[in-house]
């Protein structure tokens, strides 16, 4: 039985990691931290400052603000206790402190902490290799709250295609532009609307066939997800820094 | 037995035009008219100018090139024969004497002849109505051939919801703006790729759901299709002017 | 300000529709029935019983369960409360109490209370009216869990297929059957995997075009939502049996 | 400059690859073999039977019919010339000579030339091995003159999958069965309409995300580019027996 320490409990996606955990039956949820204990259910160990903690748990995941990052990463040196920090925001300072934390305790560390979208941007770079000349387009779909464009998601699947065709150039929309596609092009289009959670399509566009590798989220779900894995991962691992493609190896 | 005359032959509409009236069983060829004879099969009956021609049917389709408008349009008036107009590119001058026409023959134009089109467009329609406050947004691919965007067809499906939610406001892409999406926005992206020959998204998102319409077109056949069921509405018609919206009342 | 009263709050809907009142800026959640306090938050007054019950409120959503009716119909009549119910499983008397309540109070009642999936089958049987002679197939997609097969919203979507074209023939399945398609054929095609919450493609296949309807829920909000809207518009209607059709119309 | 033989030219691929084979800028249309002479345009040069024929070429794609192959293999072997063999229907004592000419000349045979097609098997089944615990569902759609269901090339991919997931199981449709989804299941739906020229969907459903890999195919002209491709790949080669495996190695 894995005993998960989650953070970050009083905002949505460490209310999620916790819910996560507790219903995996290889896993139980050791106690979570949280500073509003007013959105908290009553059969949760919760504690806010963790410096005194003296409970103790196999992993931690964290899902909560980089300014929690002392609290939690003092609590993980101390008891040396493994580390997913799936939290984002950080800045350099910070990102080094948790580098530095991975030469005592195992760190994993990733921007998106969804496995389907990284099992997609590795599949887009297979395809891009065997799809010789083919044309390429990225089209993401988003709510309407959302405000950068294109996504991260999609600027990741356009990096993972570089990686492969290094002559590739972005191109941001064609619509109201009527700018002629260039071999090479790969065209992102942004969609905004609804609550859609995030959709992804890679197209690859070839004479007379197309073939599309897609990522739908139905819902942040998938980011506990991919942080229990992760958890899973590491939990006996030793000391280091890992990534994603560590996991999926 | 419809017996219907075809023009523009030697183009690659004219030509699926005839196809598509000879594999109709209740349609036949009554002759076609082309300029370059090296373009044809031996077994139809051509004519380049069409001045002297004695020949007759029952109803002409004219897919060929707007400068062929006097050529065509003095036959159709000299034999009194009903005329369908899918060619495009006219200019203001020629369009009034295609007007000028049908006040002595039946004339029926439109710059999309797809039946499945003009039925999409009456569908996004409706559901604009129904589907009050929905996000709506519009996918359009096509090939990598193509300069304008987005399409003449997208343009087709966001003035239909402005018929309906005058309020609306098209928005041309947002990749790379990072602009917020405003209520009223009918947001539109344009792909291309490879040889896609049309396909159409509208996309009404909502409150944790979404409707879709869309229409995919397969080939260039959907054209003379919409051209050929055209011909069937008009040939027994009064002189007049018609288009897609009296044929699919 | 509407005053909402939600029942079934011990439930996975009742407590949507209730989170969902509590974000209306123009609702307000009057009081919650439920029978499993250790589900609740502090802060919602709840009821079990409602016999004795002296709070009113402006209209009753009911997605508890089919033997709570006795409970909450009892009170909706008792103080002339609207009441929306979007409760399955009822049985035959339990039904005709419904209806025979609806002499005295104002009662709306459907096997579905999504709005997108009621608009989705009225565009439908729109597109069936107009596509003559296209090729209607449906295609479904739910979780791994789901047993029956196809989904009630495909029989319905079906249902409105058949008014509008009764010599349709539903067909299901054909994958290992090798059967050739029929013309008035309704296909329908049912996918289970993972976690969907349940998508619905309505195809109409022409030649050489396909158009498409298309419904995607992303969650069950969308009963909540379609209850909520049911709410508003019978809360100051007369008395009488409602449903879909009347708030679409 | 290729200089490339096409058989069959009085069917619909035959044509196809031999238009193809003239619009490709490395290659020359060395001289076609056909029965039916009619169909044939003037600036063609055409053989029936090639025993006698003394022309040659470089590489020939045999696009014919399996009672053609006496005709074609024989030419084959007398002028040593490289053979892509894209024919179908071949019985197993047919199979066994094209074996044996093998061991002469170099024979590039494969039952599904689209070069699209086969790579999305290889991403399917790199995506079944990473998606682990994913459920795995195929929806294929194809025009409604296709009598057998499901797809010879929906049969390839969930082959591709028991490859790497030996304990998987097809199951065709579930739509009026009503059985529940086990573990290892590979649900495989088929839908017919229209002219659909060919889509196929593989679907990877996890926990909350749905990783989807398609093809679509616009026409067979996707057959002709993937035979050219291979007279390409084995102009050159040794004699030996040549799949699609080694040319997208």
């Amino acid at each position: 039985m894995l005993r998960v320490i989650s953070t970050g409990y009083d905002g949505k996606m460490g209310r999620i990691v916790a819910e996560t955990v507790r219903a995996d039956e290889n896993c139980e949820l050791a106690f979570v931290q949280a500073y509003d204990k007013s959105k908290c259910v009553q059969d949760i160990t919760i504690y806010e400052k963790l410096a005194d903690c003296e409970e103790k748990g196999d992993v931690i995941i964290d899902f909560s603000n980089h300014a929690n990052l002392d609290n939690v990463l003092g609590y993980a040196l101390r008891t040396k206790t493994p580390i997913v920090i799936a939290t984002t925001g950080f800045n350099d300072e910070e990102i080094e402190r948790i580098h530095k934390a991975s030469e005592e305790i195992p760190v994993f560390f990733s921007y998106n902490m969804s496995l389907g979208v990284n099992i997609m941007v590795k599949l887009v770079k297979e395809a891009a290799k065997l799809l010789n000349g083919f044309d390429i387009e990225i089209v993401e779909k988003h709510h309407n709250r959302k405000v950068d464009a294109p996504s991260g998601t999609a600027i990741m699947i356009a990096n993972g295609v570089k990686e492969v065709l290094p002559e590739s150039n972005v191109v941001n929309g064609r619509s109201g532009r009527s700018c002629k596609r260039q071999p090479g092009d790969i065209g992102i289009s942004a969609v905004r609307g609804g609550t859609i959670v995030g959709e992804h399509d890679a197209l690859f566009c070839g004479d007379s066939e197309v073939v599309t590798i897609s990522h739908q989220a139905q819902s942040r779900q998938i980011f506990a997800n991919g942080a229990l894995a992760a958890a899973k991962f590491i939990a006996d691992k030793e000391s280091g820094f890992y990534n994603m493609d560590d996991m999926l190896k």
